[in-house]
């Protein structure tokens, strides 16, 4: 017979070892208590929207994948005809939130954290994939939202990275309102507002002469002043005098400043936050607060969590007034990056503790009661349920990550008695077979 | 501005408020931890793989999903020319294992908790939706496994439905060695085995009198006897005498007859299990034991929980002969059917646990700090960040299922205490602020 050949799509290709699932979900898992540890509460979103509700807030369709049924079928679907994958977690957000108003307690503070599918161009160099996991957060209020939820919003992502111990990081902030305050005192043009932010962006990737002229070419008079003022590092204390110097129109330094304070109450070091001019955020989307997080020993990771305030989450789809705040971290791509960097620690814990070993299939009976006292006392456990020879089932027990082996024949039998090995000190000793369940525990405990 | 509906896709409709999210949440870690009990890992797999991986089994091309771009891009994209997503978790498992041969240990014992995508014209009555969870465990070996596999499998499943507290259940076994000699024994030509298992498989939806009937037009001669045999409950012990009776050619009443031994000695109990001849399983697939589960209290339900034995897994991607076992809970549809027939429990424990009140904006310095407390001690805690009346703050505590509120202001802190509100006691006492995080976690845990 042809075979297919078993092979991924390109951009589609983020697929695990089981050890290394186990790792990601490590990451899963900590995000998701820590989220919860914060107030935040769980939902999920389909995977497919309505186009009209995915496109409403404008850009964005050339990365959009649309349904269709791969044959006709006999009924209607309206999913292949008007359905397609979301690309982000927020607009999703913004129609549940539009759509179950009413059954909402505000400020509605949720969590979300699932796969997004967006056309871009696979770079596995850069962790950007084509299919992805996000973790959001956001706080949405009615009609008015708290500063203090921008100063909040850093502490959770710091707890999130600090539990995740990844090395040092920092939680770049930025002002929206700032960043147009300072175009106007440059006399940007609106018109060319959008294109030097974008220029300004770039930092990361060009040389700061190569944005001064690009500024230059886009019409701005002064360029090396403004790239003075956004990408000098200083304190934050200090960018914080200088913008008050610039005498800034707008409440944006104001903002700056307060969140800045609240973000220490709400306990983050000064280490691992700081203002940052040169953060822009691309969308348009962002009013207020912006963020970006980076790796200090690392930093060519790029931004591990980012996002900001809007003023508004969901205009497109109800009157009432949404405001909110959120950030998101990609999964995969934040994966991706560590395991490359040597970053990620093994799970301290596996799911596989204890491998039944099967020497004799007369006793049966026997493993398969071992295994029963084992799981009812929480060790997970497994019964090697083929016929293989001692050496082989231990052989597999170490490529699964095991971490005890539980090893009785006759003799062992005729004694009373149970070997419990400890896989990874490869120590092993006998035991009453009364106190199996003790010795595989405390094995366990000692590895 | 024109407003979009906020509105979802017919199918894609399974979209929960956050309590609800909490319960499905619940039932998904519970399977997960029932699964890792037992000694399988996870993997997960992308949701869009190659169109001739989905179909090289045949069929369901009806029903599968293609992607395209929804605006042409600039580059070339295979996922929008070759991409559509799976429809199950069976055929990505197939293309995984071949793919990843070598690196895996066999016996390779699996879990998965994706959603899927089916075509099929929804139906809430039915708990049938074109996007659902599943969850399936499959044991895949290389060139044998063991008939033991086969029992297991059920001892799995047990320990999920059990731990779920959803009412009696039966996991219902049949073999499909034994359907194919009973039909050669009803002298059934083989062109017709098909639709003579697919009216047999009707039993559910239609009277027996309507398949008789159907069987007598696929030309079978003694279609009531082979109804009675097929349709007539009996205990365990007389379906394997009366299929002995029958001297059936093959090896399936031995299979069958070994299967159930094996169940009980897994630690099944007789009440949980049971032959059923009746059980057929769509799937050409199958080759041996196949499995179904149904509610004793909620038959309508249908079956909750089905898989089977099939002798080669991945044979269109790899000359490897990979024999396996496995079974699927559709987890969409599951708590779909036990919310409507009130079969959910509420969480034991919702996330959300302590609300700190901010009752004064000078000393939310305080509030953070209790907060950081409470969190280190590993009390999920939110912090009221909007300016609200008391009562409206313990109002919102009530709404997310906050399960105790902090609350102090001018008064309490000049007397160096705090007030603790059990809030489904609604009871409430100060404590000295130096024994909040106590008092908290003792009115947690009376809760």
């Amino acid at each position: 017979m042809e075979k297919v050949r078993p092979a991924l799509l390109r951009g589609f290709d983020q697929e695990y070892l089981p050890h290394e699932q186990l790792q990601f979900n490590a990451l899963l898992d900590l995000v998701r208590a820590n989220f919860e540890r914060y107030g935040f509460l769980p939902i999920e979103t389909p995977s497919a929207e309505r186009k009209e509700v995915l496109t409403s807030k404008g850009g964005a369709e050339k990365e959009i994948y649309a349904l269709s049924r791969l044959a006709a079928g006999d009924d209607e679907d309206e999913a292949a005809t008007k359905g397609a994958l979301r690309f982000d977690l927020t607009v999703p957000l913004a129609r549940y939130v539009a759509m179950h108003e009413r059954e909402l307690a505000f400020p509605f503070r949720r969590y979300q954290i699932q796969r997004v599918w967006r056309g871009e161009t696979p770079q596995a160099r850069k962790g950007r994939f084509r299919e992805f996991y996000q973790c959001d957060i956001d706080i949405i209020n009615r009609e008015r939202l708290s500063i203090l939820a921008e100063a909040e919003i850093p502490s959770v992502i710091y707890s999130v990275f600090r539990e995740m111990a990844i090395g040092e990081f920092r939680i770049r902030i930025n002002n929206r309102k700032v960043l147009k305050a300072l175009l106007h005192k440059f006399e940007v043009p609106d018109a060319r507002a959008a294109a030097v932010l974008r220029a300004l962006d770039r930092i990361d990737k060009e040389p700061r002469a190569k944005i001064e002229a690009d500024l230059g070419r886009e019409g701005v008079a002064r360029a090396h002043a403004l790239c003075e003022v956004v990408f000098t590092q200083r304190s934050t204390q200090e960018t914080l005098e200088a913008l008050q110097n610039l005498s800034l129109e707008g409440s944006g330094v104001q903002e700056l400043r307060e969140v800045a304070e609240a973000i220490r109450k709400f306990g983050v070091p000064e280490a691992a936050f700081g203002i940052d001019l040169s953060v822009v955020r691309g969308l348009d989307y962002y009013t207020g607060t912006i963020y970006e997080t980076s790796l200090t020993q690392y930093p060519e990771a790029g931004s591990i969590c980012s996002g900001g305030r809007y003023d508004d989450l969901a205009s497109t789809f109800t009157k009432t007034s949404l405001p909110g705040v959120g950030i998101s971290i990609g999964l995969t791509r934040l994966f991706s990056k560590l395991r490359e960097a040597g970053l990620l620690r093994a799970p301290s814990r596996t799911p596989a503790e204890a491998l039944v070993v099967t020497m004799d299939p007369r006793y049966l009976d026997r493993y398969l009661e071992m295994a029963r006292a084992l799981r009812e006392a929480g060790v997970n456990t497994e019964v090697y349920l083929e016929q293989a020879k001692l050496k082989n089932q231990l052989a597999y027990a170490d490529r699964k990550g095991f971490r005890v082996a539980v090893i009785a024949g006759e003799n062992e039998f005729a004694k009373g008695v149970v070997q419990v090995k400890n896989l990874s000190a490869k120590t092993a000793s006998d035991y009453p077979l009364g106190r199996l369940v003790t010795a595989v525990k405390e094995t366990l405990d000692g590895t």
